[in-house]
């Protein structure tokens, strides 16, 4: 029996966001020291303290670059870090870009090139292919998106008109050694798509973004048809031995975070289940669904036998209606509260590993049975408060919110529901 | 390893079904036989196979007469059975009601009156209270229905202007015995909820019923006002010594057509997962979270170990914005099949335990791996059938659907997925 549910949760949260943790999970996955010069680059919003936390445990000398968000920086003695805008590029991050490749050129094969990847680096190394313009990227990347094209189409079109993506970083570093850490924050954490895989193969081709610029209608410059006409602008597919050199290891996952978290609660006695990684869909639709089976555990049992905890992750949505404050992870917990109606025996946490849910200054918030009256009592109707949008204000209102402040690394959302008996 | 995935989940979905299949289960349910007479009374979709299974295996003497929906007759020698209509009553079902309240008066404590319940009662067996009339209720129901007021709020109202529901049915047949069995077809087997409750006490009171139609601003007759202000017109509480010759006893439920399935599943070497026996949503995130649950699965062996079956019930919602057809299983399975896309090894059967999903002629339907692939070769997009709520149509066009025409019992919807790895 777990005597603070409200402690328990903040436990197995604050465990799934440690696992990601650079300081924790870099150190123990960094390479042996080449013969020659270690240099080290990287992009995204864990790459500074990815970066900090290699100085603070390379026993020899080392030199780099890395760029991450803006309000991401980290103190570093060795490694420069550049700060700049995300999810929309900006000059800042193509100088950052030119400088991390300047930086792997003119190496040796004895020398290793560490890169230090997380979510977000795909917006920060915004470099276009040689013979186009920052105009031509943005241009294009405008029309993409209001033409309906999808996710996958837009990241192929992407890569073939970058200097850094689709596994050009890695070209660019040889005969260098290429070890790439990388932090996923994608449903699957397909490589390729991780800050669009600067050191991965890409199975995309020039042909394919051709096709796809076409069947949208996207305007493009001579330049730009001339560089996807060029065979040499190719990315490198799986087994091209320009990547002979390159070991990518993944150090920190969105399923690494939640058995780390299910680990805790096995600890405490309570029976973890895992429900997914990746789980998806409008937020408040979700936590119907887990509603039901949180009352399925209390009530039979099933399907896990209470005292258990149901745990899962991936990114879900928020479709806008109201005009209030709240991300996806507040809004969730208070559609569960609502579909549970003050169940006994049933808390829950949800949160963004990246201490920020949605905009807000929180990274989620927590929910117990008597939330939907302590909220009466301050006079919410979270019914109301949820057609509103307005999870943020009501958790706030009732002191329940989760503020971690930015963690510096992201795996995604956690969630976790507590099932037990009295 | 299951071969013929198609036959193991619709067996899965026969099972269920015949879990609830009066003919399956009233037999094994049947009270000792009384000292005196054995009445049957009973309304619901399931009332006259129900009768004709306690026809078919009663002993002794018996009479009776149950009320069902128009086109559910099912043949009887004995007990009489009337057809009216649902869901709004209908004259055909008030006379069937007075005639079920004339055959359980004047009985002695010798006698049983053997009470047979399923969903959809509640229209069935509209009487209105004494001095009260038909166009009270219906004028009242109307207007409830526009005012916003919750279903517990509008079945507070019903109980409270009705000369059956809310245990006064089995009031009425004192001194005689009273044997209810029921087939639940709502969320948590609430017994007062299914049928409105004709045996079983009522938690509601006339007060509350009133203080409703003030709040909605309802306006209501001398005689309805006069009836819900005479103390005799209250419904037994729990503890009523008025119902003390009552046992209600629920012998079918989405519960335990779930725990059928499992026990299938487990026949055949699959880990049988029941996720939830009333799991609500809008059926195409309901279908997204499910997939999420899927893949992990398939990818992580949670939360069960392939070869597994997710195993569900209760009633999901189909918001219509498109002008196709299907109802919310079949538009369930679509958007999973949509979610999934192609994924390996994963596959699913939904229906409706009634054997008509919404307003087809299908039960459900199934889907496999390679659907999308096949419905592509059909020139079927099936993000647009989705987004036209337009499942029914294709999984006719890919004959796909599960047709078992009605099934003459209901314990709500039924849904299986199939993990299993090559």
């Amino acid at each position: 029996m777990i005597q603070d549910q409200r402690q328990f949760l903040l436990d197995l949260f604050k465990s799934a966001v440690d696992a990601a943790r650079p300081e924790l999970c870099v150190p123990q996955n960094l390479p042996a020291a080449p013969k020659g010069r270690l240099i080290v680059v990287g992009a995204g919003k864990a790459a500074a303290s990815m970066a900090a936390a290699v100085e603070a445990h390379w026993p020899g000398p080392l030199e780099g670059v890395v760029v991450t968000r803006y309000g991401h920086h980290v103190p570093t003695t060795r490694i420069e870090v550049i700060e700049a805008s995300h999810p929309v590029p900006d000059a800042a991050g193509e100088a950052a870009a030119q400088k991390i490749l300047d930086k792997v050129q003119g190496l040796t094969a004895d020398d290793l090139v560490l890169c230090l990847i997380s979510g977000g680096g795909s917006a920060l190394l915004s470099l276009p292919a040689p013979g186009l313009t920052l105009a031509d990227k943005q241009a294009i990347n405008k029309a993409l998106l209001r033409s309906g094209a999808s996710i996958a189409e837009m990241n192929c079109v992407r890569k073939h008109l970058s200097r850094i993506k689709g596994g050009r970083l890695a070209v660019e570093a040889a005969p260098a050694q290429v070890v790439a850490l990388i932090i996923s924050d994608v449903p699957g954490d397909d490589l390729s798509i991780i800050a669009s895989g600067p050191t991965v193969d890409d199975m995309t081709t020039s042909a394919e973004a051709r096709a796809i610029l076409e069947k949208y209608n996207i305007p493009v410059s001579d330049a730009v048809l001339a560089h996807l006409n060029d065979p040499r602008s190719e990315t490198p597919k799986p087994g091209d031995p320009r990547l002979a050199h390159v070991v990518n290891k993944l150090i920190a996952t969105p399923q690494m975070a939640l058995e780390a978290a299910a680990d805790v609660a096995r600890k405490h006695g309570v029976t973890p289940l895992i429900l997914g990684n990746a789980i998806e869909g409008e937020a408040r639709e979700v936590a119907i669904v887990h509603a039901g089976i949180a009352r399925q555990c209390f009530e039979h049992d099933q399907p896990a036998a209470a005292p258990c905890v149901l745990i899962s992750g991936g990114e879900t949505t928020v479709t806008v209606r109201g005009k209030g404050r709240g991300g996806r992870n507040a809004e969730f917990l208070l559609a569960l509260a609502v579909a549970l109606n003050g169940h006994a025996g049933i808390a829950a946490i949800a949160g963004d590993t990246d201490g920020i849910d949605g905009s807000e200054d929180n990274a989620g918030a927590i929910i117990a049975p008597d939330t939907i009256a302590r909220a009466a009592q301050a006079g919410l109707d979270l019914k109301q408060v949820l057609a509103n949008n307005d999870a943020y204000s009501a958790f706030a209102t009732l002191g329940d919110l989760v503020i971690t402040g930015p963690t510096l690394t992201n795996v995604n959302d956690f969630r976790a529901i507590l099932i037990q008996r009295q």
